[in-house]
């Protein structure tokens, strides 16, 4: 019997909250390996806020998710079949696999991982890209300096929650944005934030100007909306805007709410910037490798938010993201 | 009899458009030059964009003018009393003296300039503070590399003529944004501009794409506002913006349009900077050697909108600049 692969594609493209209505659940059967290709099993399926913006028909830093397609997904596998030179039967790999049980792969882009130095998530996570996307965010987009005031919107999340830490490690005092007393309490105490404030129950300017009473030096934006309004009020001279998402914007119907705020950037000689964490693949290993220590040192502690389920559960897991459920980087276990 | 000192003073607090009411008419005596002063009388009297913001009761870069206070402008004035040894009866010195017809003044902050040189006007314009802003912020905010292509809003304006002939003289394709036809063909016409757009009538993302296929490296933004998200929707990869003002948005009661698309600046890797040019002066010789030889060589066309008028005249001239009514530098001149 040929085992069957199920898989999650785009059937329509949502308009606004992403609907149950918008997947198709399938099954194909297992393709086998060709010349110089593999078949990974998966194992952790990746969910992160940037999957939104990839199912709109719109020019991005990738190209959108076809209707019909495969939803596109990190995710860590195990080769249970191999044809490829580089990955052996029983290796873990982790790759763009798509939201899918199985996956065929010539290996572009793959990378093998190890499970020994490290827990399988962890690759989808401190050591994914979301690890890469703070650490290169913080330090090379923020240009981060010892000493310096660092807030962070999303501060309970995937990149949110690594952000925070490596500031702490850099010497800098940091406040981190959550929702709720949860994941406050978490930031202040595992976490070791200098600060933390909850923008379900606080006056967030009110709150900024306490807690960075010299002003914010870098403001790391994973929210956008009236979060980025606010720290925008409260920059210091030079400061440094990482834009790295802007997650209460992604379900709009109607246009993103621009920074009203954003001439602060002139009186403040501050920059806002962009970034894309692709651009930094030939520096990932330099990363990893820095990464890496601060977690087996215990100067980053991983939050991980492990759901177990079937690829059939993606839709209800990504839903979690945009209502802020998740505390750390969510991942899908596949059982 | 001695001579009186006609002086413009703010009266009240501007609420959205400055009006006759906002300002207060008057006169003193002309003070006498004490200990290390001398008494200057003013020539031409500066008309920036600027002002508005400094009628508000806000922390900017500057102190908000005080109720009561007279209008701070800049302005070129003839020494006519002097006890000060840098500054001669005759000398022409611009500074920051206010809308008034006589000053008395320390020294503080005051350029001698050289009628010689340059038309006395050139000082508050090419040779002033729109022609540093115009220089710091397009090479140094900008950091402009030869063959980009430049996008100026407010182009026909002080800094907008100048920030495109700059690129121009840089090596670079410029586009001009500015209001009416008879801006643009000054643009595309004597000033040397690759095209023009006239926002009053054309579809300003269509003429975008038309006019910088290959997507804007540096979009230098004087207004704010629709054009802003506009050029946001054209940049190219690694793109700067420099923040030089918002003038669209100066006279609003409700809230800045922040830029709706601005999280184009993480799909493009680009940035968005704002500068005050004060924090240049160490570096105004520089600029203003430079900028001197381009105005002498030809490469520069100087554009000024003289006013001929007394200070009574100066509340009705300001509101031209809110109007768009000026090409290039607008200057009161004292009859």
């Amino acid at each position: 019997m040929t085992a069957t692969n199920r898989q999650i594609r785009l059937a329509r493209r949502p308009v606004g909250e992403v609907r149950a209505e918008d997947w198709a659940h399938g099954a194909e059967p297992v393709p086998a390996a060709g010349p110089g290709q593999f078949v990974g099993r998966t194992r952790y399926v990746s969910l992160d806020p940037a999957m939104r913006g990839w199912l709109d028909d719109r020019p991005s830093y990738l190209p959108p998710v076809g209707l019909g397609e495969v939803m596109r997904a990190g995710s860590v596998v195990e080769v249970v079949e191999s044809d490829h030179p580089k990955f052996r039967v029983g290796d873990h790999v982790v790759g763009s696999f798509g939201v899918q049980e199985y996956v065929v792969s010539d290996g572009k882009g793959a990378l093998k991982v190890d499970p020994a130095l490290a827990p399988l998530s962890t690759y989808l996570g401190a050591l994914g890209m979301p690890g890469m996307t703070a650490y290169f965010g913080l330090l090379d987009v923020g240009a981060l300096k010892e000493g310096e005031t660092v807030v962070v919107s999303g501060a309970a999340g995937a990149v949110g929650s690594l952000v925070g830490q490596i500031a702490r490690i850099k010497g800098c005092r940091v406040v981190g944005i959550a929702g709720g007393p949860e994941k406050c309490a978490l930031l202040t105490g595992e976490l070791g934030f200098d600060a933390a404030i909850d923008y379900h129950s606080e006056d967030l300017r009110k709150a900024l100007r306490d807690h960075a009473p010299d002003g914010i030096d870098v403001y790391f934006d994973n929210v956008g909306g009236d979060v980025l309004d606010a720290a925008l009020t409260r920059l210091a001279m030079h400061a440094r805007v990482v834009l790295c998402g802007a997650i209460s914007q992604y379900n709009n119907e109607t246009a993103v709410q621009g920074p009203s705020n954003y001439l602060s950037l002139l009186v403040r000689r501050a920059r806002m910037e962009g970034f894309v964490v692709f651009d930094y693949a030939p520096r990932y290993p330099e990363a990893a490798r820095e990464l890496a220590g601060w977690i087996a040192d215990g100067r980053i502690k991983v939050k991980e938010h492990v759901v177990e389920g079937t690829v059939d559960d993606f839709p209800t897991v990504l839903g979690m993201l945009f209502r802020g459920e998740n505390t750390g980087k969510l991942v899908l276990r596949l059982s």
